[in-house]
């Protein structure tokens, strides 16, 4: 039976829902409604115009209403605006906003797929800055050219989320003076605040003028002005704290929210009326670590919600397994992964549940390639079962694959145990034989087991400060080269010989540069008789990253004589 | 109790194997034997010397008998060669090659990491040429120190092996000019024939003489004659036609060897002698897909084999959950990876399996951002369980990650629709939304579903020449750019309206540029009333890469007019 359907808002949800809508049936007649002029463009690429690597900002968008009519037989009818939903009579009032006409049609199946919208406060002052979003292509065009008429001057990004880094590197790299501000403590909340360090750094360095945990006050003509009274000089204001569901259509038609305050679905992604399916940013998804609902932002499972939902309008029954969430983001010259939980979200969420971490670094290739760089690896394991939670990667090289081989493995409910026997591909330009992912399997694997103990890079500071026996294996050289300042230089090679130097009565607390070699150390006191022995994870080259950015902007007194980033 | 553990053989397999065993026990006396000048060394990387990617020979070892001995207190005895075992009195003897004493050495657990030997046959006139195989470092920098006195001359490599390939590629960067030389018809067996098209073009575009389905017959002065009577010149001939493992001290102690010719071990890899134990090259494992003994000479199962060992004589128990077998390799610009069976394989094994093939093409990243090229994903599966049997990847992006989440998804069990679920890591610069391993969970899943059919590239030429119906649906420009000879250009555009003039009484074979749009155009036609429709796997483009290489050597007719290789 022909059926009539409308989608409500193009991008990843509607787009792919028309798309598989139609390759299940021929004879069904889709429309697609668009507030904007575009029905579907890349979203997660609009920063990338602003420095000029997406050159014209047409390139952004994908399919034409056209290309939608020819090659789908959808008709996709962008300036109109979905104004109201009728459930009881199945029809929608829509405003086309090129005429100024308002129509109805009526429906058999409804999908909504109205995205979120940007977060814009009424901070005060807001009149006296040239405030910008970015949504979508009309936006980031806007933006890009009155960034472009006002040539070189400053910018400030309000809101450290991906989009808000994204905006401010493209912006730096396309020359401009470019602050970028965050409330908390930390930008991109999926990687933990000792992860994070690595790209405060690389901001920082980029001469980005990154302010972290200091909030917007108030605007004066092209100023932001912020609670710790610093005035930031602004002839641009890029709005990107976060964004909100579009639940307004929803809301007016009395469907249920969560919540989340996003619009609530079934399994099925079907809301409470049994006509009306909605997909993307505006609903709510299970999230199947947390058990619980959330909001996910993301595009990957947007396209997956709405194959589902034009799947089960067609009579198709999928299995909904949850979400993970799994995102990337590419900072300057380092690059980021993340999936699943991370701490910052365990103890946002007061969970109820016991784990442990490894932090692990490994070169991504094998050593003495060219341009072979350390991967930074988080991984986070419940105790006891060693069931594998989440994990984040930081590196210049390939980290995106390693962390979707995590995410693979807890897609299956993996372990630590599991990560050891995993074969990933190796070749010399591409890996090392036993990889970042594996060594992370091993390390979480002896954590479980009691082999050794271990303390995290946040500790340092605090043992430093109150004097700890912090051995430095490290050979000398490197030792000159910088060292934790009142650590003391027992090189691995060196250790069996002057055993009798370290104290038995006292803990002991181990490093090298990544961990490995302090880790054969850590093992070797043990079976020598010492007790209490830690190694430090992550090392000095994870502490280098960790203090760098809090000593360079907070003019306090570096626990280290040198840092060291490689 | 205080052990004494001898370990025969260093790189990946003896050295992982004494260090973790160092880590287990401080107290044990441990004494690595090699017969070589180095310990450990990055032997996979031995041909990056050979382009000077590794500029000296020296950075391919990566630890010193001297830096075993003061970090992990490992005795490592080079130039030492092990020529029988003694395993009733639980002795070795062992001959000093620097001073060529011969001396015996006790234990109470011996570990065998002997490798595997290039395999160099007695072919006539093998005296007529200078002969190199690469094995170690000094085999290495006595073929580079050799290449480079002959200024750039002929050179020829026999086998299209991993080893094979990289010495080709290497040498032609170093500006030499390289004949590749492969008995069978094709390079790369980890790759079917239909993808390895794509690196057979690869080579053969970087002007390396490939010649594939052609033996070594003889050799004459500075010439190698195949069996076609073709007359290579060749200065130096790099005969890398596969490796045999080394088996003489094990057979000389009448330990078990296997069917496949390697020492045969338990699930602790242990042999037949409860005191000795063997990993790596020299050794078969059990593949988990196969059900069967194999040799895998790989670096990655070789070190996770060293530390079984370690463990197991420590009292430490694994479980051996058998091998799948992933790699990579890089040809030039090109990227592969493939991980479990392929079709070849499941061929020549016989294997009682009923499979069916993806094979999809998705950009690496977002299609607009710079340098996104194609991936080609080739994934087995079986019917009617979807259980992931195995997959190949070739691209100039990162194939690696693809196949290692599918390797990760193969260990865990999976199936193609676990595929569809996986959520991995997005930001354009890194993947699209949907990923291509998510597409190819796509694919399978309604391949398995019934929902479609197809055909894949390697038929096409068939098709072709009996003039079957096979209709192009790309644009009109994309078609008047290069097509097969004698397809029906009827665009997805323009479909809808054309649908009269295809027949219903005959197959009807779709293809576009990947597959994508003939897919659509394949389920509009299905629904549409037409039941004989296939789709055409890998589409225009990887017809293209199929038929090129065959098409250029063979002197035979392409049944393209154009190629397209982008």
């Amino acid at each position: 039976m022909k059926k009539k359907i409308l989608i409500v808002g193009g991008v990843a949800g509607g787009a792919s829902a028309g798309a598989r809508l139609r390759r299940l049936s021929e004879e069904d007649e889709i429309i697609m409604f668009e507030k904007g002029p575009h029905v579907s463009f890349s979203n997660c690429a609009l920063p990338y115009h602003l420095s000029g690597i997406i050159d014209e900002a047409d390139r952004l968008v994908l399919m034409s209403p056209e290309k939608f009519l020819v090659q789908y037989n959808i008709k996709a009818r962008v300036n109109n605006e979905v104004l109201s939903i009728n459930k009881e009579e199945k029809y929608i009032t829509v405003k086309n906003l090129e005429n100024g006409e308002t129509y109805k049609e009526n429906y058999d199946k409804l999908v909504l797929s109205p995205g979120a919208k940007p977060i814009v406060p009424n901070i005060p002052g807001i009149e006296e800055v040239n405030i910008f979003t970015i949504r979508n292509v009309v936006d980031i065009d806007k933006l890009n050219k009155y960034v472009k008429s006002i040539d070189k001057q400053d910018i400030a990004v309000i809101g450290g989320g991906y989009i808000g880094v994204e905006a401010a590197e493209n912006l730096r790299d396309a020359g401009y003076n470019v602050s970028l501000i965050e409330a908390t403590d930390q930008i991109l909340r999926p990687f933990d605040y000792d992860m994070v360090q690595i790209f405060h750094k690389e901001l920082y360095d980029h001469s980005i003028n990154l302010i972290v945990g200091d909030k917007v006050e108030k605007f004066e003509k092209d100023t932001v002005i912020l609670s710790s009274g610093k005035r930031i000089s602004a002839k641009v204001v890029v709005m990107a704290i976060g964004v909100s569901p579009e639940t307004a259509l929803a809301k007016g038609a009395e469907l249920d929210i969560g919540e989340t305050g996003a619009i609530k679905v079934d399994t099925n992604y079907k809301t409470n009326d049994d006509s009306i399916y909605a997909v993307g940013d505006a609903i709510e998804v299970y999230n199947s670590l947390t058990h619980s609902n959330v909001k996910l932002s993301l595009a990957g499972p947007a396209q997956k919600q709405a194959r589902s939902v034009a799947d089960h309008i067609n009579g198709k029954k999928g299995l909904n397994k949850g979400y993970i969430g799994s995102s990337a983001i590419k900072v300057f010259d380092y690059n980021g992964a993340s999936t699943g939980l991370n701490e910052a979200l365990i103890n946002v969420l007061n969970m109820n549940i016991q784990y442990d971490v490894v932090r692990v670094i490994l070169t991504d290739k094998v050593g003495i390639m060219p341009n072979s760089s350390p991967v930074h690896l988080k991984l986070l394991y419940e105790v006891p079962t060693g069931k594998i939670l989440g994990a984040q990667a930081i590196g210049k090289g390939d980290v995106t694959k390693r962390i979707d081989v995590i995410a693979t493995a807890i897609k299956f409910g993996g372990t630590v145990e599991d990560l050891k026997d995993l074969e990933l591909c190796y070749a010399p330009p591409f890996a090392t034989a036993k990889d970042v992912v594996n060594y992370a399997g091993y390390v979480g694997s002896n954590l479980l087991n009691g082999d050794f103990k271990q303390v995290n890079i946040d500790l340092v500071r605090g043992l430093a400060e109150r004097n700890a026996y912090i051995i430095d294996v490290r050979e000398r050289g490197e030792y000159a080269n910088g060292h934790i300042k009142n650590a003391i230089n027992i090189p691995l090679s060196e250790l069996r010989q002057r055993i009798n130097e370290i104290p038995k009565d006292k803990p002991v607390y181990l490093h090298c540069r990544t961990g490995q070699r302090s880790y054969n150390a850590t093992l070797a006191l043990q079976n020598l008789g010492f007790n209490n022995v830690y190694n430090i994870t992550g090392s000095f080259l994870a502490l280098s990253f960790y203090e760098y950015f809090n000593d360079q902007t907070k003019n306090r007194e570096s626990i280290v004589t040198e840092y060291n980033f490689k």
